[in-house]
Order: structure tokens, then sequence, then C-alpha cells
């Protein structure tokens, strides 16, 4: 039997503090029911005391009738020479009525004196009395130690003592918080150790990213016998974020042989990174360990073709085991086994010798050789591959477009599309303002096609990037055009090249409009089924 | 004195294995000088076994006279039954005329059987063959040791045997890469360890990200007894990446008290970092550690208020060790002292209390956080100061323009660019035709100003940057472009920024000209000499 370690997910409270992230009690509720369906053991929903759309959260997120996690609310420790009973903070906590209460207090007399300024007494008693309030109440415990290590370092004495205090008036765990991200593993290591010695109650750990160690200082605290890990969904959180849950648990689990979630949980990791990230409205980076969409990508020609011989020649686990998937890039640098995987993905039978793969063969080098690159944009290759096979059933054709940008000095710029396609027989024509060209042009391809496939609705570009293939030729090099588009099941990006900037962009949204409705009239069904799984349709 | 340790940067070559990273010899010759800049001690600069390009730029590489970093080229050990006298691939890293060479071989048995298909006795000869033939001609040897982790867990006697045999050959280090990055910094210590004991060379780390631990995996290998790291800046590789240098550097030495590169040096990180990820036009993440724009931001109001006290309260380093800044307390400018020096540069006494220099610092303040940056647009910063000085002299205005792209299915896209501009109190319309939209507008703004300034002629724009600076908007998502202008003499960069491509690209080529316009009313003369001395007129 594999040793069991604790996941408290901070994704809801800790996590909102990174740039950019900002979550409604709606967003939190559908975040709160996916980690629970992950199988943590402890969601942070907020902080009452400081927050009240925090409060509203608490009292919805009971609806949810979560199965395995507990719901935790955070706060500090009372405030200096006052009484536990009178701390608006501490009865907040109580008011909003979790099982389990999360407090922070100092362990590093250098905060004490100069962030809270009081006496290093005082900030022992403000531990206890907290902690032996909220523990009287029935409550489960678990005291945060914040900047534990740095005040290790700086008085260790004092740091421990903060924590015995908490043991004393009966907190149920003591969690090591290396709160600014500063220390090594190594020195994680060895404090854990004495701390595994000086304290009776289960330890945890609660680490940062400032030095890019978030990862490396929890699994070295739990190898030092810390048995919770504190992080968030995709690392989440202020400054370089929190530790990244997202690699903590299949590190602990498929190379340390530590037990946090099911097999099936663990599987369903990619998709709830995704997931989170698209409520947070964050990208995720394709090269994020473990969940991203290049985590197991190929690109190199020679790991290619030991790839197709025996995957784990250049794979460190296989992707199945946290939901993601082998993807092999095409590109200049690669052979043509690239392209005999991607074919294969798609249960097409590839041969090299026929006439249709010799002649794919030869656009796709051709188009390579004109800018395309499609390494990073999968959904134009797998619509290439699927017309030169004859696969691909055409939905819609570009008639003519035309765009029109104005400017007048002092006032605003107008930008307007005309857009005419032939759907399914019928001309379509059509036209729509937007901020620059190409959200002009894409809300008039969208006004053209939704009256077809309202299914489009789901669909929204998550990414957009242009690169300047050839600086020699000044304006008029030509340019890359890259759309990532995203639904609430898939990623795909597609790609245009042209001189003109505004040809190329129109035909990666095109590619991508096509894409979509491949997936869509597929799988209409099973889209519903899904978007009804994340809770995503009102009954 | 500390102990030392160098850095091998392989982001031109491993890096480029990335998605989405695509490198022009162009690109590629400013990251070497960046590179050395910094005072790395190898450039890795490609595979000239593999690859054209990369051939050449060894061959330009050399124009660029570096002075900190040594040069080196990559390639595999000769291929099976073979003599190195025949090898295509280590001949061509003799003619391209480094100094360096990186050979890599296999160093597990499981891939000598499965990836090149051969018995291990002719793996070790390959690999003696090789280190000792490029050896002989005068090289210094860096071997890498593919999956050397993987290859010890599986069969640790014959992974020793492999590097014995490349130190019994002469290689000068060699190197323990975690090619699939599946290990963890305690195998990684330990094996380190071994190795140590094992060999008399000097011995390196080549990690990888795949475990999110390519910096711990780092760190552990070089307290372990190695005195080399290998890695890229931004951590830029194959599906996660590679180790990233901007993390294992300020960790090994503000941390480990290692030395790699000197305090000036350091300084420079967050600059290169920035740099790079600009030349590869990759997104930086704005957490990323030490070196991203939120590395050092404070969101937290506790953490605002104590940073006020005391910054080393929530900070682990001073941000300034690194380049980077602190978001709460400084403008988003790099110090107001470049503005300082900007304007003495231009004779302009530039006073931080007078009315006139608090309202250009509000306005640059005002136009960075809408997402104008200047640290790559000198050009565009001193017409704002000269503006704000009345030192600029008002040639033309901007009265109107208007962009058409029409295209219709089966022809090619058509472009117009229709000006209407104010020079010396005249109004003068005209139009122009493009490859693409800013071309059109380029072409159309010349063709108005040329009757007046003629000298316009010799000037031509040498690059051309779009940057989409809030992906979260999608298509509607703001850009940011940089363009580059050169004439004989000199080379400027202006900037635009607007929800809309075409106003932003528009606002960087009327600042480009106006800029062009400066120098030219002031030194037209000068510049008829210089094309005279360049060759460029014909008597």
């Amino acid at each position: 039997m594999a040793n069991f370690v604790k996941i408290f997910d901070t994704t809801l409270r800790d996590g909102t503090q990174g740039e950019g992230i900002s979550l409604s009690v709606e967003d939190k509720m559908k975040i709160a029911r996916k980690l629970d369906s992950l199988g943590v053991h402890y969601i942070e929903g907020g902080w009452p005391g400081s927050n009240n759309k925090d409060i509203e959260f608490f009292t919805r997120v009971k609806e949810l009738g979560l199965k395995h996690a507990k719901v935790t609310a955070f706060g500090s420790t009372r405030r200096k020479d006052t009484l536990p009973e009178n701390d608006i903070n501490l009865n907040r906590i109580l008011e909003v009525g979790v099982p389990v209460a999360t407090i922070f207090g100092k362990s590093w007399d250098f905060h004490v004196h100069q962030a809270i300024q009081t006496t290093l007494e005082e900030n022992l008693s403000m531990i206890y009395d907290s902690v032996h309030y909220l523990k009287n109440k029935g409550l489960e415990i678990i005291y945060d130690a914040e900047h534990f290590f740095d005040g290790y370092k700086n008085n260790a004495d004092y740091a421990l003592q903060t924590i015995k205090k908490a043991e004393e008036a009966g907190a149920d765990w003591i969690v090591l918080c290396d709160t600014n991200g500063g220390s090594l593993p190594h020195e994680i290591s060895e404090i854990v150790s004495v701390v595994k010695r000086s304290v009776s109650i289960p330890v945890g750990i609660h680490a940062h990213n400032d030095c890019e160690l978030g990862v490396a200082n929890s699994l070295a605290a739990v190898m030092a016998g810390a048995t919770q890990v504190q992080g968030t969904i995709n690392g989440f959180g202020e400054r370089c974020g929190n530790a990244n849950l997202c690699s903590i648990i299949p590190n602990l689990q498929l190379k340390l042989n530590y037990s946090c979630i099911s097999e099936e949980q663990l599987q369903s990791l990619s998709n709830v990174a995704r997931y989170v990230s698209e409520i947070a409205n964050m990208h995720l980076p394709v090269n994020q360990a473990f969940v991203g969409a290049a985590a197991f990508a190929h690109k190199g020609g020679i790991h290619v073709s030991a790839i197709l011989r025996n995957p784990s020649t250049y794979e460190h686990i296989k992707p199945e085991l946290v939901g993601n998937k082998q993807r092999v890039l095409v590109s200049e640098l690669a052979g043509q086994s690239n392209l005999v995987f991607k074919a294969q993905e798609l249960g097409l039978d590839f041969d090299h010798n026929n006439e249709q793969s010799r002649k794919l063969i030869e656009q796709i080098k051709e188009m390579e050789h004109q800018g395309y690159q499609f390494e990073g944009a999968d959904a134009s290759l797998e619509l290439l591959i699927r017309d030169a096979y004859g696969k691909q059933e055409e939905l819609f054709t570009l008639e003519s477009f035309k765009i029109i940008v104005a400017k007048n000095a002092g006032q605003p710029v107008v930008t307007e599309a005309i857009v005419k396609l032939n759907v399914n027989g019928e001309s379509v024509y059509n036209a729509a303002e937007g901020n620059g060209p190409v959200n002009a042009l894409d809300n008039a391809l969208r006004k053209c096609l939704l009256q077809y496939y309202p299914v489009l609705q789901d669909m929204h570009l998550s990414d957009y990037k242009v690169r300047v293939l050839d600086e020699k030729d000044k304006t008029a090099a030509k340019v890359r055009v890259l759309i990532e588009s995203t639904d609430f099941q898939n990623t795909w990006s597609t790609v245009g090249v042209s001189a003109n900037i505004i040809e190329a962009s129109g035909d990666a949204l095109i590619d991508s409009l096509r894409y979509a409705l491949i997936g869509k009239t597929r799988s209409a069904v099973q889209a519903e089924e899904q978007k009804e799984r994340i809770g995503l349709v009102n009954h």
C-alpha cells in the first residue's frame, strides 16, 4: 500500500492572486465541481473575512453536494490585542459554515516586528487563541505557518515555537509555507525533517514558484515526511505562481509511488487543467509539463522515427496516464515519418507509394517552402489530409470578401468587412464591423454561417499570432498567421500564409471554422452531453 | 572564491525544437550577440550535418567577433559500420570551423538496440572513434551522453562504459543528458555523484522540463559536482522545454554562491530573456521566474502594505539583481533614468520637476499602460521628447487614410490605400496599391511625401514585427507593431499600438517617416557624402 498524500487546492483563493485572474462566483462553482471530480481532498474557497464574493461562494457551494473534497475557508490569526470572540475575520469563518478552517499566522520574527508590529509573545498568543477558538467550535484546523522557511533560517527556535503553539491549541495540521518562493529543495528537505521531529501532528507544504522550484520543493517536502500538499491548478497565483498541482500529482503518483487520487481521476488531469484555464480565461502554455498540448509532441526527425518504433524511447510516461496524447509535429526538420503518423491518427491507411500520398507530400513540401508551418497548426494539416483523401465534406466556400479600413484624423478608425459565401449551394452575403480587419472578417464570416451552423456559437478564437517571414522584404514581406480556437472540448490551431496579412488571417479563420464543423457535424450530440457534464446547460 | 560553473547555451539548437519556434539566420546572429554579452561560455549554434541554414550561421557568426563565448557545433557519433573519416555529419563539424564540437551518443542499451539497431560493442566504438577523430583535429570535445539517466537506471554498468569510452578517446567534458526529462532531483544527485567518482574529466548536466523539474535537476547536478550546465533562454525547447537558464543562473549565483557570469551581466538577464523572446516571436509569460513582468509584482493588499514598509518582507531577492523591477513602486518605464539619458542625448535639459517633464512622464506611463513599449522603439521615444519640448518641426500631418482589401475566389487579393496628408500647409491626396495593407499604406504615404522630400527615397523599412498583446480578447486584441527603418547612415525603430493592426502600423510608419525627416533636413549633405563613400552614386 502506497503512502498517502492529501491534496489541498487553493486555486480559488491563492490562485486568484495571479495577474490577470479574476473569477466570478459562477466560475468558482464550476471549478469547485471539477476539482471535486479530480479527487482533491480540500478546496480552499476564499477568505470570507476579506471578500463578500467569497461569502456568497461558501453559501452556494453547499448546493453542489461535493463527493470527495472538504471545503475550507481561509483567514488570519486574530488581530493583536483583541479577543478571538470579537474578531470579525475568525467569526466569518464560522458563519460561512465550513467543516475546515485554514488559519495563517506569522513564523518569522522579522515579520512579527515589521509587518504586524507586535511582540513575539503576543504573536504566539494570537496563534494559540485563534486555533483554539475555532477548534472548540468543532472545525478541523489547518494551520498555515506563513514564511516558515525564512523564519526558520532567521530564528529557528522561534519558528518552531509558533507551530508548537498551534499544535498545543489543537490544530490538526501544520502546513509550512514558503510564502515568497525563495527556498531551495535541499533547504525544504532539511527543515521539514526537523519539523517532523518537533511536532506529532501531520505536516504539509505550501510552496511558490519564484525560483521555478515550486514543484521540486513540494516533492522534497513529501519525501521528508509531509503528507499534505497545497497548490493550484496550472500553478496560478501571485508573482510566479503557486506550486503547480498538475505537475505535483503525477510526479508523486507515477514517479514516487505515493497515492493521492485514483488512476481514473489522474486520467482526467489534462482535461481539468484545460477546463480551469478556460474558465479563468488564461492561456494554457502548450509546453506545460504533463498537460500541455506540446508535452508529448515530437518535432525532431530522429525522435519521430524512434517513437514510431517504440514510444518509450522518447517519452518518460505514457501520455494517456494523465489524459494527454502523443502528437507529432510536421516540420521541415522531420522526415515523412511524421506525416505517416498523423494520417494513422486519423485512421487513414497512408501508403507512401500511392498517388494520393505522393501528391499530398509534394503539396505540403511546397506549402512549407512558401512559409507554412504545420507544427503549430494541426487542424490545417488534418484538413489537408482529409481533403487529399476525399474525407472532407465541403460545407461552405468563400466567394469573396472586401475589407475597408478608414481613418480620419482625430476620429476613431472604422473597419468593415463584407463577405460572400456559398453555403450548401446558397449564396450568403453579409457585412460586419470590427475592432480591426481580422475581427471584422471573423464577425462577418460568423454572421453568414451561424444561421446554418448554430453550434459555431460555442467556439471562439483563443490566440492569434503573426510572424513576418522574410524581414528583408519589409512591409511587402510574407506573413504567417496562426490562429488557435477553442470550444469546451477541444483546442485546435490553423495557419495562413500570404504577403497580405488580411488574406493570411482569412485563410486561417476559414480553416478554423471548417475544422470546427467536422467535429460538430460528427458529434453534435456528444458535444451537448459534454456541455451538460461540465455544467454549461441550465435545466 | 566561489565555485565556477560554465554555462552552455543551446537556444539556437535544442531551443529551436520548441513548438512554434523558427529562427532565421539573421535571428540567430542577433541572439548569438546577445548571449555573448550575457557572458555564457558556450553557444551551440546548430547541427551542421542536418541543416544548411545552420552552416550559413557558422560561417557568418565569425563576423561578430564574440568576446566571451566559444561557438560549438552539434552532431551525432558516426553512423554504425562506417569510418569517422567518411562520416558527413562529423566532417561538416570540421568544415564549419568551430573550436568546440558537441557530440552526442547513446548510453541506454535499450536505445542502442531499438533506435540505432546495433550491438553494444559497436556503439562503444562509435563513441570512441567519433570523439577521437575530432579531438585529433584539435577541437575541444563535449560529449553529450544521451538518455544517460534512463540508461543508468536500466544498465548502470553499460552506461558508465559509454562515458569512460568518451573519456578514453580524449573528450574534455562528459555531459549527462536527461533527454526525455523524466528523472527526479534525488536520482540526478545520486547518479551524478557516481559519475564524478567514475571519470576524471569535468561533468555537465543537460536537463529537460517534462516533470517541471528542469531547473531543480540542474541545480541538483551542480550540487553533486557538475561544473557545466546546458540549457536555453526562457527554457525554449521540445515538448516542455529545456532547463531554463534564466532561472538556473540566478539560483546558482544568488542562492548557492556559485559563480557563472559577472554581476553586471546578471543584471542584464531580464533584458536578454525579453529580447530573445521578441526575436523568436514567443510570448514571455508574465509569471516567469526572475525575469517575468509579474515576477516581482504585488497584488495582495497585505503584501503591498508590507512591501511598502520593507521590500524584503515579500521578495526573495532584490529584483534589480536580475534586471527586473518591483511593480508596485516604480513606473512601467525601466527607470526614468532612461528618459533623462535620452533627453540629455538630444541636448535637452531634463528637469524632473518642471511642468513639461512631468507631463511627458505621465504621457509615457499612460502609453505604456496601453501597451506601448519604448525599449525597442527609440525613435518614437525621441519624437515624444522632441514634441514635449517643442523641438520638432511639424513637416506633415495625416488628414485621413482608407484601405481597401478585396478578394474574389480564385483571384489574387487586391489592396489599395488612399491617403490625404497636409504637407507644409498644402493638402496632398494620393493612392497606391501594395502587396498587403501596410505595404499599400507605406507606398501611398511615400507618394505624397516624395515630391516634397526626395531624400526619403533612400530610406526603407528593414523589419516589421507584430505582437498580439492580450490573447484573451482574441481577434479583437490589441496589437503592437514595431517597424525598423534604415537609410545609409542609420537604423531606427518606431512603435504603434491599436486594436486595429492597420492603425498601429500606420502610426509606426508615420513616426518612421517623421524621424527620417529630422535626420534629413539636418544632414542632407552628410547623407550625400555617405552615399558617395559607399559607392551608391554613379559618377
